[in-house]
């Protein structure tokens, strides 16, 4: 089969690599119908993240399943089924609480040995525990399927993020990133409640994207700025919660500077930079809480899931340029370059 | 009336000062019968806190109503009352939700201008807001007296960290710190309902104490070694909640190497030292919550005053040493030295 390779930054390839069959018989092989390209992968495409030449990528996808072990009960070939950016027992203690990203046989998506999403097929070690199933007619709604595809990674990270942030009906939530994850996060603080939700953001294209998932106010200011209009917003008091997306120091740093005495941060954006950004002395005296992490968004599907069904939220406009796998490297490229939100690969 | 002033890194001194006197229609004076030293008190006394020479200084007190202004309500002299370690009007948003640490007219006792805790007398504004009632018959009862002077801090901020923490029935709970402080989070956490309470600490008259208030497992080692023992203690896991009783970056990287994944760091150390201590890659793969600060006490008085009443805690034990006025400069140095692990003081 054809799958998306890193050979060094900036080199992402498409090549013939062995087709997956079934090696554990808690085995899936899912065939590839809709993936897409995380602002994470970025890490790896610009060399912050170390890859092995020739490592596959892609954590996020749904397709059909192609061939199960002996011992998976909840799948057959046939069954549409979307997978989380981490695959997990579902058995263990971690699983059980709802904590999938912490199982201790769990592992990551294009990690060496594995196979990507961003390829046509993908042997997924325990199915059972992993994949979840989505409506079989879901296949031929192509709208439908892309915003299933969200369940995947984004649309469950903000979710955590938003769980993080203590989002409650009538909160006042602030979102710093306008990414993916970060828009997602104001789908997911809107879905919990919330009463205004601040989107810190000043591409048109993604505040639009912001206020149609229900930002009730946009902040285009950076920095200081962005801080004193937040407060200016919420009479000088901050967001009870706040939603870090983006995981930089500075992004931190706005984060704590906004949040509410006695508020959280739910951080979901992949800690980079050289410190914390974190002052814990602001922190300590007005009581802000830090709560997130890498999301255990196996555990948010079934619900999300639901409510993508009937209608209640649809995250599938964080998706803006659709390629074909022979289109992933420029996919690349166009979200590094800030041209593109999203790009969903179609294999 | 006689006061301690802090006139230089270690140059305590009992002087005579103004007598108090209602300044505000919201004041209260109150009558110091127990005072005691802090351990956060000696960051002044050791330089590392700047302070004004002649600044007062003493954060935790209870005494008798001498003088009330027009418009206090709720209290008449000869009533007891025990002061939490911040001031607070009572009416604002904050204080209506229980953070009246965040107070906007909120204060700390011997700021400059203000009287402190160690000596005779002190005016207390918002006296309606900030004072708790005691039943007077806790006057002749000088045990119960010194159990009651805790809630003043230590018990309280035990609480704060024990919620932060997220102990709930059943909980295996860390406790980093072997101060008054941690001590009395031991205590909060078995009134919480934790099933397992690891303290750390080397000191046996310390860890006497946290095995009287419930600490079901003693580790003495330290660092890296502390660690792994903890997690041995856990079946490698490590703890659901933790609770950071000192400040250092060395103790704030022990809470995190020692949290469950998906646990929580409830932070009462008032936070020192040149970094953080918190390795946020470590905190993000494993999704543990950072939650705490400075306790707003007077929201729990209360509760804990009716389990203090009624026998449930006793954290009395915490005063090992006592000390009248002309003592308290001797009881820093015994604070300071660790020969004493909380001083009372009858003025």
């Amino acid at each position: 089969m054809r799958a998306t390779t890193i050979h060094a930054p900036f080199d992402m390839r498409v090549e013939e690599v062995p087709d997956p069959v079934v090696q554990e018989p808690t085995d899936v092989v899912v065939r590839v119908l809709r993936a897409c390209i995380c602002g994470s992968d970025l890490w790896a495409y610009r060399g912050e993240s170390a890859r092995q030449p020739g490592q596959r990528i892609g954590h996020e996808f749904l397709g059909v399943v192609e061939e199960t072990g002996s011992e998976v009960r909840g799948f057959k070939a046939g069954d549409l089924v979307v997978a989380p950016f981490v695959w997990s027992d579902g058995t263990c203690e971690y699983c059980a609480e709802g904590l999938q990203t912490s199982c201790p046989r769990g592992g990551f998506w294009g990690s060496v040995g594995s196979d990507g999403g961003q390829g046509e097929a993908v042997r997924v070690p325990f199915g059972d525990g992993t994949l979840v199933k989505l409506p079989s007619g879901a296949a031929s709604d192509d709208r439908l399927l892309t915003a299933l595809l969200a369940l995947s990674d984004v649309m469950g990270t903000g979710h955590h993020a938003a769980l993080g942030a203590g989002v409650r009906p009538g909160s006042t939530v602030a979102v710093v990133g306008d990414g993916a994850v970060g828009l997602c996060g104001v789908l997911a603080a809107r879905r919990l409640g919330a009463e205004r939700i601040i989107a810190l953001g000043r591409h048109t294209a993604r505040t639009d994207i912001a206020r149609a998932f229900g930002a009730t106010d946009v902040v285009a200011e950076r920095g200081e700025a962005a801080e004193a209009a937040v407060r200016e917003l919420t009479g000088g008091q901050g967001a009870h919660g706040v939603i870090e997306a983006v995981g930089t120091e500075q992004s931190m740093r706005t984060a704590v500077n906004i949040t509410r005495d006695g508020g959280s941060i739910g951080y979901v954006g992949v800690p980079h930079g050289s410190g914390t950004g974190l002052d814990l002395s602001v922190m300590f005296d007005r009581n802000i809480a830090l709560r997130g992490g890498v999301a255990p968004v196996r555990a948010y599907i079934p619900e999300l899931l639901a409510d993508v069904l009937d209608g209640t939220i649809d995250p599938s406009p964080v998706f803006d340029l659709t390629v074909d796998l022979d289109g992933v490297p420029g996919g690349y490229k166009a979200m590094d370059e800030r041209t593109a939100l999203k790009v969903l690969v179609t294999p």
